[in-house]
């Protein structure tokens, strides 16, 4: 694109206390405040649904016309459109019993082992029309983008399945395709989420499912960009993880992990070994997995509000991570059963209160490194000239006052694509 | 009031899921969901600021008339008006620093020791003026009535001289004032929050103060309905507490304490044997504690936001006093050092996942339980004929539902004193 001195902003932010560009080189790994470089009472114009400018506001104001559409950030701070990267958004069913049932005692991973938990969802799922899972999609992803967030990782893996999957990942491939630019999904194919009751005592012919036709088939109607393994205890081993991931990789799908959740059983190892774009959960990932992460260019997407509503208090080790060098992401991971908030700001409240990030490497870790975790750092998580303008506006003025006063709702304003979205 | 048959309703909510009148007799021990007789489809008519029907909805909509306003619910869920009935909302200076310590590892205690803490608060009320406290009060108050609060417990406390408590109790008093009807506060004196650092070395010249000067002025100028204490480690002795509490108690004010939070040292046994209203905080509340509350009608009002905030892992038991047949009440203990989330909300999921209430448990807790913690029992905490009309309405249909999707702000229309609240 040739450089156009005098191309005019379509919008402008304008008013913040500090603009966070989050720009600078990704991954970020162990980012400080002061790497963030945050332009102080910054502004950010756009067009085309790109960002045209970012700087001091008197700069960037330059650019107005008396058709450009000004947004008042209030004093509040200014961030990258914040990244969801890993979530479970499209299901059917109700699991709210089953909550009531932990409330009162029963552990998740029991009544995971009683035929509860995933599969229920996936009953509930298996029976909704493709516009039923679409309706109660479309509210939900509307909650969470009041709650700051323009992008999400959606995984299917509640069909489990042939039709029932490739349903989940045609919800949404509409999802994406009837939000035209204004909701924004990358599709991860999870038919290895659990072994289906069914399969029950045939799982090698569940994962030759899996691989020799659901695989090949979503990879063929290119319905999803990753593949994802919940690898743990009471779901899949790390070789037949590995099953899994290999046949993907084949099929040039990226790869992701639930790893080291419920216990350490070696899949953020088996992540790194196999290129995988991120390993995500990690509350017993291994003193050598965290070594291994730092190293690597496998991102480490951290789930704590799922520790959180499993009622545990082992977190994952942000700050270790951190320090060790991994690029962190946070995220909601919202479903039915283990974390059903649709709320990211509580995932990074979490992050920092309890596995120990700073509020700045926190807000990397929905922005910048989100985006790497899900392989759009080319066009997202930062805000830098020619990328999509997608932006965040709270009404807090630094990042610690957004965990300081943790617990509501601090987005005053959304930009999508260049776009001011009503939400 | 007479009987009028033919009255209308000046407002009317209705298409609820459910109203939830939390009425029957107060004070609620032990509330299930049976118990709170939720009226499905319920409506609440409202004229002259007071609740005129509450049942079906199509026996409430004969009330309706031309000019009615009519609230939608959109089949969310009707509440009596919450009531946030522990905070201290009225402060100067800045804690955010403190938090920062805090994440790095500092204990609240240690602060508190070191002359940090509830010290630096003081030192910034007493430097602000009137307006100034007004200003910023007015914008917290703002945002915790956006959570769904409709009345609030207010101390003072961070002044600890004669004119700074004051200043503070007066501030309460104006925005009482100002806010008419909309914005309702229960003023508490609670100049025993700390020894301030002047009398570091004279405890006992600092309760003469208290109790001979600041107590007999508060109660000539009728500024204080309750007087609380701090009596903990750090803070004041039983017998320190005893002594005010009695003066408090000789000069007509109701009685609360912050109890067996931070150590065991037995406010709970002072706060029942004084007969105070309530006893707050109790993570450390002992079996004779928790039993003599049950017999009690002393209220316990736990702050599970506080343990949350504090990254301590001992909750009040919440199901052991419920157990017990205590009455259990829920607040945020809105401040800037300890708890210094705006949102009702947050405490009543923690009441729940973390205090082993039930929803229904803590949604009286928020409602019939807090309207008898502030001495509001006659006129608020439940939706009953003549009672004010304060309605909170949110968009869940069940209580169990507000927790199990938790984390975000959940209220869709405040109703107060018989008016729709813009907030």
């Amino acid at each position: 694109m040739p450089h156009r001195t005098h191309q005019k902003a379509e919008l402008v932010v304008y008013n913040t206390s500090q603009v966070l560009t989050c720009a600078g080189g990704l991954p970020k790994r162990g980012a400080t405040a002061g790497e963030l470089k945050p332009i102080e009472r910054g502004a950010v114009a756009v067009a085309e649904g790109k960002i045209l400018a970012v700087g001091p506001e008197d700069h960037v104001l330059k650019r107005i016309t008396d058709e450009t559409v000004m947004v008042n950030a209030h004093g509040g701070i200014l961030l990258p459109g914040l990244i969801d990267s890993h979530t479970h958004p499209v299901y059917g069913g109700d699991r709210s019993g089953e909550f009531l049932l932990r409330l009162g005692g029963a552990g998740y991973e029991e009544l995971q082992a009683k035929g509860l938990g995933i599969q229920t969802t996936v009953n509930g799922t298996r029976s909704m029309s493709l516009e039923q899972l679409l309706n109660s999609a479309r509210k939900r992803l509307r909650r969470m983008m009041a709650e700051g967030v323009t992008t999400f990782e959606a995984k299917s893996g509640y069909g489990l399945d042939l039709e029932s999957e490739l349903k989940l990942l045609r919800a949404i491939k509409q999802l994406n395709e009837e939000g035209t630019s204004k909701l924004e999904l990358v599709p991860t194919f999870m038919g290895a989420h659990l072994v289906p009751k069914e399969y029950a005592d045939r799982r090698g012919e569940y994962l030759d499912l899996v691989c020799e036709e659901m695989l090949p088939q979503v990879a063929q109607e290119g319905l999803a960009e990753f593949c994802d393994v919940f690898c743990d205890v009471g779901a899949f081993t790390v070789e037949e993880s590995r099953r899994v991931l290999t046949a993907a990789k084949s099929l040039g799908l990226g790869l992701k992990l639930h790893a080291d959740e419920l216990a350490c059983t070696g899949g953020t190892e088996l992540g790194v070994e196999l290129g995988a774009r991120s390993v995500d959960h990690l509350p017993y990932v291994s003193e050598a997995g965290i070594a291994a992460l730092g190293k690597s260019d496998t991102a480490a997407v951290l789930l704590p509000a799922t520790t959180f509503f499993l009622f545990k208090d082992r977190y994952a080790p942000g700050r270790a991570l951190v320090d060790a060098g991994a690029i962190v992401a946070l995220a909601t991971d919202h479903n039915p059963g283990s974390s059903h908030t649709q709320s990211i700001l509580r995932a990074v409240e979490l992050g920092v209160m309890r596995c120990g990030l700073t509020a700045a490497e926190a807000i990397v870790a929905v922005t910048a490194n989100a985006a790497y975790a899900i392989g759009r750092e080319a066009t997202l998580g930062s805000i830098e000239t020619g990328k999509q303008a997608d932006l965040t506006i709270l009404d807090v003025a630094t990042p610690e006052e957004l965990i300081y006063a943790w617990g509501v709702n601090h987005i005053t304003g959304i930009v999508k694509h260049g776009e001011l979205v009503t939400i």
